[in-house]
């Protein structure tokens, strides 16, 4: 594994337990400003508006969110690398109603001052039902 | 516009009409022989799939596929490149029906023998309805 590799596993990991613990600061921390999600159904967004849906309303009680996220490939090329996960997100409303989504996503990273940070982001999770 | 750049909005524009004018087999050229197609809701598919769904069975008519594609953005990274792409493609069947689906698209790009090649892609288009 190479360096580069090892250190966007661990962009990966402290996203994921960022998330987890609810420390959206971190997570902020961990793309580039001018990073671009891109999803089904709605124009991309940015920075701001990631931050917007993950920050609590006053008084507000956020959902718990649990991830698993597993790394298919990484590639780097020079400042630019890109990265294919399989990914299972789950958030649980606290009134304890749990949704899970599943799917891939694909992630271009940007090595910027030395460091690797999230730049573009598709994101292809699907809502999947119980087994019960 | 660098030298790659412009190579990899040609081989945007021969993969939308190669796809208009039904020429698969130029269609496969563009991609490299372990590409990844990620969509929504199903596992991840790779190049003798997708020549099979454009393949029509013997004697039957294929549908007519039209597609406008906008670029938003390449970035080049030594023999890797990614691009962002807003995408509409019309879909039109035998019996005269129509079908439209528009979106987004990531794509990673590779440069092998000094040609680029499609070699992951991610796509996030959803049905749109017709205004009438």
């Amino acid at each position: 594994m190479t360096e580069d590799e090892r250190q966007i596993r661990d962009l990966v990991a402290t996203w994921m337990s960022a998330t987890r613990s609810g420390d959206i600061d971190t997570v902020l921390t961990l793309m580039t400003d001018d990073v671009v999600f891109l999803v089904a159904g709605r124009p991309p967004f940015g920075k701001q508006e990631f931050a917007k849906a993950l920050t609590p309303p006053a008084g507000a009680v956020l959902p718990k969110i649990d991830g698993h996220s597993e790394i298919q490939e990484i590639q780097v090329g020079g400042d630019w690398a890109f990265m294919w996960t399989r990914l299972t997100v789950e958030v649980t409303f606290p009134d304890g109603r749990p949704t899970r989504r599943a799917g891939h996503t694909l992630t271009v990273l940007h090595k910027k001052d030395g460091k690797w940070l999230l730049a573009r982001d598709a994101n292809l999770l699907t809502p999947i039902t119980e087994q019960t």
